[in-house]
């Protein structure tokens, strides 16, 4: 391993942006990939997350995931890059996070990724077997929307007093602002104050991160980095009301999230609108949206002015 | 290619026994997997499906998969041998399926995995990719306990209008008998009689098979063959109530796979009790059963006499 940055838990606060992995034929398109991660970098995200499910990390070899890795460092500009490493057998995910670490990754994002259904105890060893081999922070990746695995607010107790877990990433919040802000309470309290707390699912952002969440996993920042900044910045100055604000004006965006599918082809039917990424460039057997569903997302980008 | 063995839609009926493909220190335990393969062709089996969901192939790497198909259709006696060739990304399956045919495949076998949720117009394209690729018949894989992808009626008839589909692997049946074979007929409405359809879930077998399946696509079969065909042979030859009398003998097996999370920690158990496998032989992060369950275990496969 070649000199892994380290960092202490403030890499793991404010917004965390996801870029896609665009493919081209099938191959990883490493002008559009670092063509994002500069996107990401000029923009002041304060870290960037590559080969989350974003970046489409399950479906890409191990040399394509370490190519990625040493992209996304050369041309983040310094800003923390985490490297998702989740695999579904654990020698494959030491694999990836050997690679990530010789590429000078910040930090290491692991998803229980499922093909069986794990038990508690197969996640908490895959933990343990990762912390014992790296130094890097390690970021819990609890995602059932793409792991099917459900974690316990046990085991993430049992995970934070693990050495190295500097952060949880969350699938969401509730929509009323006293339970979310009860609900990441009730984890904080579970994990300790050592493990910061980020949301993801866009569109519970502003209220996750006015309920006290430290970060924000974002899908859409990882291509639209300007408004999620906003949303981000609003909600960590105390406007909270801004916050709210920035997010109610993206519920376009948000229910064509919710209309198509998910955050994934949607946002890379935009990267693919703004050009910043090839034609269909999620990796099959994603097709991507439809036209008329393509249609209606451009028309969203440019009546919001996310193209600007 | 190298000579495909082509075969007729009466491959795809009866037992089709799925092997564990057994680990040790993390690599191929190639003596027992050959091993589990010579009992299965000794045992007269109807066909050997190596890599299926049993066989762990959502787990290892493109070079272990084709190591291992070659190894089952060497030591496969002329049973005709049936591949898994499932992945995450279209073009590793279609490297699969190559493989499959190099080492001498009957027929392929194909789940649509998923780490993002796919539609059914991504898995409809998927099986299209395939069946275009190779002249090998191809069994569809639907198991939505490992891949979380649910069939239609709908799509289990475009699919089997594709040329090459052979058979439909289903999860399970009513347990009502009446309802049972309503179930089937109207699988084989939508399917086509070309397509046979076998039932899985070891449990509902005689319920399947008395319902009119044509095949079962067993995960015990692979472990303990005769018990299986037993099954197998009264069903098809018409002696229903035997196959229901052999299937509930079995009753506290099936528990335990209800009992202990499915049957793949289970039937790996036994083959490590009986001396097929290697301790620990599934694949980490999978741990397998605690001592208490295997405990558990011993005592019915004793009481059961399935050692012998």
């Amino acid at each position: 391993m070649t000199d892994p940055r380290r960092t202490g838990p403030h890499a793991f606060t404010g917004l965390s942006a996801f870029p896609l992995t665009p493919l081209r034929d099938d191959a990883v398109d490493q002008a559009a990939f670092a063509g994002l991660v500069t996107r990401l970098a000029d923009a002041g995200v304060d870290s960037i997350t590559a080969l989350g499910s974003t970046g489409s990390y399950a479906y890409l070899s191990r040399a394509e995931r370490a190519r990625v890795s040493r992209l996304a460092v050369e041309h983040a500009e310094g800003v923390p890059v985490f490297v998702g490493v989740g695999g579904l057998r654990t020698s494959h995910v030491l694999a990836h996070v050997d690679d990530a670490e010789a590429a000078g990754a910040a930090g290491v994002l692991l998803a229980p990724m499922t093909y069986q259904p794990l038990t508690d105890d197969d996640v908490f060893e895959l933990f343990r077997t990762v912390t014992d081999r790296t130094e890097l922070p390690v970021v819990v990746y609890d995602n059932p929307g793409t792991t099917r695995f459900t974690f316990t607010m046990e085991l993430y107790a049992r995970i934070a007093q693990l050495p190295g877990i500097a952060s949880i990433k969350i699938p969401g919040v509730p929509a009323d602002p006293a339970q979310a802000r009860d609900h990441v309470t009730a984890i904080r309290a579970a994990t300790g104050e050592h493990v910061t707390i980020g949301v993801s699912g866009d569109g519970f952002a502003a209220t996750g991160l006015n309920a006290g969440c430290d970060a924000w996993y974002s899908v859409v920042g990882g291509t639209l980095p300007s408004p999620a900044l906003a949303i981000t910045r609003a909600a960590r100055e105390g406007r909270a009301a801004d916050a709210v604000a920035e997010s109610a004006r993206l519920g376009p965006l948000w229910n064509l999230f919710a209309e198509f599918g998910g955050s994934l082809r949607v946002v890379a039917a935009i990267a693919e609108h703004l050009g910043l990424a090839p034609h269909r460039c999620l990796p099959l057997p994603l097709q991507g949206l439809t036209d008329p569903q393509r249609a209606a997302v451009r028309k969203v980008v440019d009546e919001l002015g996310l193209g600007r």
